[in-house]
């Protein structure tokens, strides 16, 4: 299933969770009203709801497909599809250098070793930088002068894990959502990355979540990005360096991973800063992330 | 006014609000209520209700000081305290090598840079690495040989912050507590600090907020850290290098701080890596950070 996170055009309402069936968005809590069953409004609440839940929501849309109960199904066109987790329950883990060519690039134009690195090079960003498909990245010039993209693979994780085996650690998976993981490249800190990678509107994700179950191999995904239709990124997840169930059991040795959690997986080479001569985005630029089996995140950058 | 977060020692109730006082902790909620008034269960609930609520509280507590109404008042000594604010929204903010000294030992000890940080450092710790007053600090020797002590003044925000000037910033403030940033020194990743400083129990906090009207100037407090009774930090919060005013307008530049975030404002010298020997926590230890006019936070050492 994707499943989206959703609120009327004018944003009026509070947000909804919805399934994206084709051109539709179906309401979940309605649907199953509709039934006379009961499921969560948020994508949180489901998650937190664990596989009977999700079922039964499978089971629902099965049933009605095509035919939709009366107030139950909204055109896709007239809905605002918001982050699918609007308020992560902590700051989101990125992992850095975790393709081959990307660590490459950035040791020739950043301060990383050129060195692969040894174990999952883990960061992260504040729930504040979270936007969703169409907001804007904003670019503030008198911050920065280096605003950077980076298209990433992105993890959700469905039920607790600590101490984990790595066996075990897809168990622990919800599904996939696609990230642009922004960074400002001169707002590094004594080398700490959340200032340069955590302001506000620095994570755009979505546009929907992937079911763990319909992505049944993580890393056999392309993923593009595009800077006003030109392609800068292009890449297959094939190439991470470490894989999901590595990077899930690793940080979950230390660190409890709660249902919501999300892990951005790394990007791969073509970013800004990599490039002869380096290129930034600027206010206009429009960028297209896209990962295989999930979609198109789509946002403008605009100046503040 | 010291607000404490505290929960009946068999952990069975759900945590509440109270405001400590002498040795006694008065119960927010429950004091309102047998006034006919309302007022938040929660210190979150508390902050989130602004200004009115705090001098609501205050009034309440002169009033009724020393003949609390039923059912309003626990021993201190029978009730457990909890970190002031057990789950924060966004991870916890930290600030490195904030203090002239520890950026000298660091140098010498670490991989850090002897140059004074020209900005401020800025790092994170999850929600999930939060503990309280007595909880265990959890010793891993599979992760890690080098657990480290770092006593810090936290700032507890108030009120939404986003671009303001450091003139400002200072009415943002809801109040101050301890932490113990504890660091796994040997699990730094390409110079990230969120996986050696994140892991679970590596962030506790406590015993109470004081609120911000009783400490006018937060950077005259003395502050110490004890391993076993033996005096290991022994400083002064005069010697931060940015003061609190610019850390909370530089992190707003860029990230909003909301309601209930943390910013903890570095360490002074005398950490475990920067002695000769170095030295270590290992299980069996007993860990004292203490901040003047906030209160004594303990934690064992616990092996897992």
């Amino acid at each position: 299933m994707r499943l989206v996170t959703y609120q009327n055009r004018a944003r009026t309402d509070a947000a909804r969770l919805g399934v994206w069936i084709d051109d539709r968005v179906i309401d979940v809590a309605r649907l199953a009203a509709s039934a006379g069953a009961e499921l969560p409004d948020s994508m949180l609440g489901l998650i937190d709801a664990g596989p009977g839940a999700l079922a039964l929501l499978a089971e629902l849309c099965a049933r009605h497909a095509g035919q939709w109960p009366a107030h139950t199904s909204l055109w896709l066109d007239n809905v605002r599809l918001l982050a699918p987790i609007p308020q992560p329950r902590k700051n989101i883990f990125g992992i850095g250098l975790n393709y081959v060519e990307h660590v490459a690039e950035s040791s020739r134009s950043l301060d990383t070793s050129a060195q692969l690195p040894a174990q999952p090079v883990v960061f992260s960003k504040p729930p504040t930088s979270v936007i969703g498909p169409g907001d804007a990245i904003e670019h503030n010039a008198r911050i920065t002068r280096q605003l950077d993209w980076e298209v990433e693979l992105a993890v959700v994780i469905g039920r607790q894990a600590k101490g984990i085996a790595e066996a075990q650690a897809m168990d622990h998976v919800f599904g996939y959502t696609v990230i642009n993981d922004i960074s400002a490249r001169d707002n590094r800190r004594a080398g700490q990355w959340i200032f340069s990678k955590g302001q506000d509107t620095y994570c755009p994700m979505g546009p929907c979540i992937v079911t763990a179950d319909e992505i049944p191999d993580p890393h056999d995904l392309a993923l593009t990005l595009k800077k006003n239709g030109e392609l800068k990124q292009d890449s297959n997840t094939r190439h991470m360096l470490f894989k999901v169930p590595t990077l899930i059991a690793d940080i979950a040795s230390a660190i409890t991973l709660e249902p919501g959690d999300i892990i951005a997986t790394g990007t791969p080479s073509g970013v800004g800063a990599g490039r002869t001569p380096q290129e930034w985005m600027v206010p206009g630029d429009v960028i297209e992330a896209w990962v295989e089996g999930i979609g198109l995140l789509r946002n403008p950058v605009v100046s503040i």
